[in-house]
C-alpha cells in the first residue's frame, strides 16, 4: 500500500510512536522559526535548557510583529533576540526584512523537511512541500534543543483540485471555498494534502496562500507536492540545490477526500466576523468600503503585489477609501521599487506600510467606528482590527485592488482584461538583513533590557498541595479571558510580571491581587476552559501567579497541553455537580500527589467544607512525567542530563 | 528709509496697529493649514463660529500626525476633518499624502502671502518667501473665519549668509550653527530674515530646512527672499504663476544683524537633549549608533532623500543599526520609486515608514533603553522619542546616511566623493490625494464619530465669581504638567472630556476629581506658570473643568494668551507673599468683575480666611473684551453679528 506525501515525511522524521490517527507520535524537527511576539519567551525557555547551540539544521528568528516601537520595549526585545540568535546558532532576520512566513518561503523553506514555528501560520511552508507546523514557544525551544515534537498523528485529507482557475479567480478563493465547505473547525486534527491537475496552475506563492490559511480550518498543517513548479521557484531564488521532487505514491491511501473543481470557482469573500462566513463577491450588493488593506502573510508576495500594481496603474482610489499596502518582504518591496510597480501603487493613492504583519495583528490602521474594511488577510474576528464595531471582509488582492478604485466591494470580473503576472526568472537576492550566527557564540553577551524578565519555571511536584480557590468562572472561558492580548499588552510578552496584573481580569478584576495575596492556589472553571488562541502565556502567567491546578468540567485541547507543559494540573470533575459546591476562598488539599498522578484519578479534599471530590487527570504517560518534573522544560533538562551520563 | 522683506509683507497685510517692535498688530491671513492632531479642535472651533465657508484664499487640512490608528479614534478624526473640509471650502490632504509642511511647500505655498498654521513648524513656508507663522487652533479657526491674527510686532533680524557651503556641509548645519550661537531662546519675539550671497547656493527645500527649524530658536518665523531659485522650484512644480519676486530694499533697516560665513561651516550635530547643544561632528569620538531615522518636516524632501539614496546605493547598513526612512510626501516617495532611488534605499537595509510625521512626534520607532538614536529631525528633547533614557542626536541627512553604514556618528567628509543632487526640472505632479472642497457645501453632512466631542465654550463673564482653590502648584509648571501629551493621549485631542481626567495629574492626581466635585474653581501657581509647548488644550481642558482664574506669580506668555482666549482670568499677585497664604479648598470671591477687568487690578476676597489680595490683570484692551465676552470665539461671533447689522 502506497504512502501519501504527509505519511512519507512523517515516517522519515518519526522518533517514536505508531502513525495511526490519534496516536501520539514524536517527530524530529529540521527547522524552526520564531517571530518576535512569541520569540522572546521561546528564547528565554531555550536559554533555560542550558544548551550551547541549536541542534536543528536551520533556526531563524524573525522580527515582524512588534515593529511599531511605541516605547522602548519592542526595540529592547529585538536587541535581546538578535543577541540570543548570534550566540546560539540562529539566523536573525532584522526588522524591515519582512514577515516570517514570506521570508522563510523565499530564503529557507526546503521540500521534505519539517518546520516548527511559534506562529499559527507556520503551515505557509507547506506551499513548498514542507511539513510545517505551528506550535507554542516552549515546543519550539525544545525542538531547538534537539528534542522531539510530540503530536497526535493527524488524519490525512486529500484535496483533489480539478480543472484550472478562471481569470480574476485566485488561490485565495480556493481556500475560502474550503472554509465555506468545512468551517473553521473542519480541519482540526487533520493535514490537508493538495493534489490533482489543478495544482499545475498554482505557483509556490499561490500554494502558500492556501497552506497559510489552512490554519483557519483549524488544520494541523497543509501541504503541496514538490514538483517542477517548486523547482522553478527555488531556482529563481538561487536555491535549486534545495530541490527534491516529492509526491504521494500513486496508490496512496487517505483518511478523507475532497474535490474542488477550480473552473467552477468564482471570486469569494469572507464576511464579518469569521473566515468561514463565505459568500460570492457578486452576491454582496453595494457594500461601501472605507478602508482597503493589502498584505499579511497570506497575500503579500511579489506576484500578489504585481497584480495589485497592474490594477492600480494610472488610476486613483475612491475619495472615501484609505488604501494601505504592507509588502511581505524586503525582497518583494525592493523588486517592486526596481521595476516601477511600486511607483504605480503609490501614485494611485496607496499608503505604504512597513514590511511587517502590521494591521493583520491589530498593529495600526484600525478603521473608524462601524467602518467597512476589506482585507487580503487571513482572519476577520470581531475586534481584531482594533475597532470593535468595524466590519472586516477578506478577499483576494485582485478584488481588494479593484474595490479600492470603485469604493465598493466589486466583482473584478466586470473590471477589464485579466491580469497576468509571471513568476520572475530570477528574484532579487540580497540577504543583508539576515544576520548569520557567530561561528563561536561563547563570547557573545546577551542584551537584556528591563522588559526581558526571568520567566516562571515549574518545580518538581511536592507530594502535598494546598491552597485556596482564587476564582470561579463559567463555561467557554477563552485564553483571551485568561491572558488578554491587544496592541497595548503585546509589547510585554517577555515580561510575565507585568502581564500578571491583567491575568483573568476580564472575568474577575481582583484575580491577580488574590493570587498574589494568597501566594497562588486553584482556579475553578466550567466547560471548554481555555478555548481560542493557543496562547502559551495563558498558562505561563497563572504559573507565575502560583496557580497549582485548574478544576474544570472540560478543557480545550491546546490549553490543557499548555497547562501540563508548565506543570499546572488540568483536573476534570468526575461528577460535574461538584462544580456547584465549590466557592471562592475554599481551602483545598491534595495528598499523595505522586501516587495519584500515576493513577489518573485525583481526590481533592475541601478543608473549608469538609468534603471530597474525585477529579480525572486524563493525560499520557509522558505528560504525567512532565507534571512530576514540574513541566516540559524541567523534563527536557532531566532527559538531557540522563543522556550525558 | 527702505523696508526689509518682513516689513513689506506685514505692511501689506496690516489691519490695525503700529509696526513698532512689541506693539500689538493685527494681520490679514491669506492661507491656513492644520494637521490632524490640532486640526480636530480647530475645526470644532471654526464650526462654532457659524460661518458657511472659509474666508481665506486657501485653507488646507492635512492628516500626518495620527496615522498609526491604534484604535478607532484616529480614523474617526480623519473622517470628521475630511467632511468638515468638504463642507467649508477647505482642501483635504488624505493620509499618505505626506507631512503638512512638505506638501504645503510643494503644492500651495506662495511668496509674499501670509500663512497661519496650527503647528509650530509652519515657518517652513518661509523658505518660499511666505510670512508663515505657527499658532493655536483657535487663532487658525478665527483666521479661517476671516478674522485678523493678533501678534506683537517682532524684531527683524538680518541673517547675512556669506560664501558658500563646502561639500558634505548642508542647510541643516546652517540652522544648527545659529542654534549654537543663539540658543533655543535666542529667537523669541523675532523674525529671522535671510539674505546675502550665500542664499544663492540654497534651493527652496534647503531654505525650508532652515526656516522650519527656526522654530527651535523660539522665533516667530523665518523668511527667505523670493528669487530666481524660488521661480525654478515653482516652475518645476508647475506653479510658475504663483511666483512674485520679493526682497528687502537695498537700504532696509533691521533690528539686529548676524553674519555666518558658510565656507567656514563644518558638519554639526545637536547632542542630547536640546537642539542648541551643538558640537562639530568630528569632535564626537566613537559614538556607536543603534538607530538612524531620516525624515520629518525638516529633512524629508526629494533632494534630501536623493542624497541619502546615493550614499546608501550598493551598500549595507551596519549590523547593529536599524535605519528607518519616512519620506516627506507622496510626491517625494513616488519620484524615488520611479527613478530607482527607493530601490537602492531599501536594498541597503532601510525600513520604509509611511509618509508622515511618525517617529519625530514619538509615534513609533522608540529606541531601546539607553540607545543612541541619530535623527534628521528638529527636536531631541528628553523622552520625546518615547524612550526616556535614549540619547537622540540631530544631524543632516548626509551625516545620518553615512553613519548608518559605519554604525558610528561619522563625519561624512572622510567618506568619499561629494554627493551632488540637482533640483528636478519637473516634479511628478499628481494631487489625487488632495480632495478639493465641494462647490456648494450646504448638503455635506459632518461625520462625527464618538471621539469627536463638543468642546467647552466660555460664557460672557458674570459680575461675581466664587469658587474654591482646587490645587496649588509650584514654580515652572509646564503645559505638559497641565495637559500631558503622549502617544496614548494624542488620539484624544478632539475629546476634551476624556483628556480632562489627566489634567494637572502629574502635579496633583486628584485635581480632575476635585474640579468635578466642586464644579470648577481656582488654580494657584508659582512663577512662569504654563511654560513649554504652546498647547491650547492646557487652557481648553481647565475651561471644561470649570476653572475660572489662575492666580500665579507670573505666566509664560503663550499660555497666558491661551487662558484669555478661552475666557480664563490670568491673575498675577501684586504681592508675591500672598501666594503663601492661600491654601487648597479656600473659598474665594471676586466682586464687580466687569468694572475690575477694565481697571486692570482685581481684588480677591478669601472667604475662608477673611483676607483680601490684590491681583494684576496686565492685558490689552482687546483681551479685556475677550474676558468680558467669555473668550475669543465669543468675541469673534459678537463682532461677526455686529458687522452684519
Amino acid at each position: 500500500m502506497g504512502l501519501n506525501l504527509s505519511q512519507k515525511i512523517i515516517q522519515k522524521h518519526l522518533l517514536h510512536g505508531e502513525t495511526k490517527p490519534g496516536n501520539e507520535i514524536a517527530l524530529k524537527i529540521d527547522q524552526t522559526l520564531t517571530q518576535d511576539s512569541t520569540g522572546t519567551m521561546a528564547y528565554l525557555q531555550f536559554e533555560a535548557l542550558g544548551i550551547d547551540k541549536v541542534r536543528t539544521k536551520r533556526s531563524v528568528a524573525y522580527i515582524d510583529h512588534n515593529t511599531f516601537q511605541s516605547g522602548p520595549e519592542n526595540a529592547g526585545d529585538h536587541a535581546y533576540i538578535q543577541s540570543v540568535a548570534k550566540k546560539y546558532g540562529i539566523y536573525f532576520s532584522k526588522p524591515g526584512n519582512g514577515i516570517c512566513h514570506q521570508v522563510h518561503l523565499e530564503r529557507f523553506a526546503i521540500p521534505g523537511e519539517t518546520l516548527l514555528g511559534s506562529d499559527s501560520h507556520t503551515p505557509t511552508g507547506g506551499g513548498m512541500g514542507m511539513l510545517a507546523i505551528g506550535a507554542g514557544g516552549l515546543d519550539v525551544a525544545v525542538a531547538m534543543g534537539g528534542g522531539a515534537y510530540y503530536i497526535n498523528m493527524p488524519k490525512i485529507v486529500k484535496v483533489n483540485l480539478k480543472g484550472s482557475l478562471n481569470p480574476w479567480v485566485s488561490a485565495k478563493d480556493i481556500i475560502l471555498e474550503l472554509l465555506k465547505k468545512l468551517s473553521v473547525k473542519g480541519g482540526v486534527g487533520k493535514i490537508f494534502e493538495y493534489t490533482g491537475e489543478g495544482i499545475q496552475c498554482l505557483s509556490v506563492p499561490e500554494r502558500a496562500t492556501i497552506t497559510n490559511m489552512g490554519a483557519e480550518l483549524g488544520a494541523t498543517t497543509s501541504i503541496f507536492p514538490s514538483d517542477e513548479i517548486t523547482y522553478e521557484f527555488l531556482k529563481a531564488q538561487g536555491r535549486e540545490k534545495d530541490y527534491t521532487p516529492l509526491s504521494a505514491d500513486s496508490d496512496a491511501v487517505y483518511d478523507q477526500e475532497i474535490e474542488i473543481d477550480l473552473s467552477q470557482l468564482e471570486p469569494l469573500v469572507a464576511c464579518p466576523h469569521s473566515p468561514d462566513n463565505v459568500v460570492k463577491v457578486k452576491d454582496l450588493k453595494d457594500v461601501k468600503v472605507n478602508q482597503v488593506l493589502i498584505g499579511s502573510c497570506t497575500n503579500s508576495s511579489y506576484m500578489d503585489l504585481m497584480k495589485v500594481a497592474q490594477i492600480l496603474k494610472g488610476k486613483t482610489i475612491a475619495e472615501h477609501v484609505s488604501l494601505a499596502i504592507a509588502p511581505g518582504s524586503k525582497q518583494v518591496l525592493t523588486m517592486l521599487a526596481q521595476n516601477g510597480a511600486l511607483a504605480s501603487i503609490i501614485a494611485s493613492g496607496a499608503r505604504i506600510l512597513e514590511s511587517a504583519c502590521g494591521p493583520c495583528i491589530g498593529m495600526g490602521q484600525s478603521p473608524a467606528e462601524n467602518a467597512v474594511s476589506l482585507r487580503t488577510f487571513n482572519r476577520n474576528f470581531e475586534g481584531r482590527s482594533g475597532t470593535l464595531s468595524a466590519k472586516v471582509y477578506l478577499v483576494s488582492p485582485e478584488i481588494a485592488a479593484v474595490s479600492a478604485l470603485t469604493g465598493y466591494i466589486t466583482d473584478a470580473r466586470n473590471f477589464g482584461d485579466p491580469i497576468n503576472v509571471e513568476l520572475p526568472k530570477k528574484f532579487f537576492i540580497n540577504d543583508n538583513l539576515i544576520i548569520p550566527p557567530a561561528k563561536d557564540g561563547k563570547s557573545i553577551e546577551i542584551i537584556r533590557g528591563s522588559n526581558i524578565k526571568p520567566f516562571p519555571q515549574g518545580k518538581a511536584v511536592s507530594n502535598e498541595i494546598t491552597g485556596k480557590i482564587l476564582t470561579k468562572v463559567g463555561d467557554n472561558i477563552t485564553t483571551d479571558h485568561i491572558m488578554p492580548s491587544n496592541s497595548k499588552l503585546l509589547p510585554y510578552r517577555s515580561n510575565i510580571p507585568y502581564l500578571s496584573d491583567y491575568c483573568l481580569t476580564p472575568c474577575d478584576k481582583d484575580f491577580p491581587k488574590k493570587a498574589k495575596d494568597f501566594e497562588g492556589g486553584f482556579i475553578v472553571g466550567g466547560s471548554n476552559y481555555g478555548q481560542g488562541s493557543s496562547r502559551e502565556h495563558a498558562a505561563l502567567v497563572p504559573l507565575y501567579l502560583g496557580v497549582k491546578a485548574v478544576l474544570a468540567k472540560s478543557f480545550a485541547r491546546i490549553h490543557m497541553a499548555n497547562l501540563i507543559n508548565n506543570g499546572i494540573f488540568p483536573l476534570i470533575f468526575e461528577n460535574e455537580k461538584d462544580y456547584e459546591e465549590l466557592d471562592v476562598l475554599d481551602e483545598l488539599l491534595i495528598k499523595e500527589v505522586k501516587r495519584q498522578i500515576q493513577s489518573g484519578l485525583i481526590e481533592i479534599y475541601n478543608i473549608t467544607k469538609d468534603k471530597k471530590y474525585k477529579m480525572v487527570l486524563n493525560i499520557t504517560k509522558r505528560q504525567k512525567e512532565m507534571l512530576l518534573a514540574g513541566g516540559l522544560l524541567n523534563l527536557t533538562k532531566l532527559q538531557e542530563e540522563r543522556s550525558k551520563k
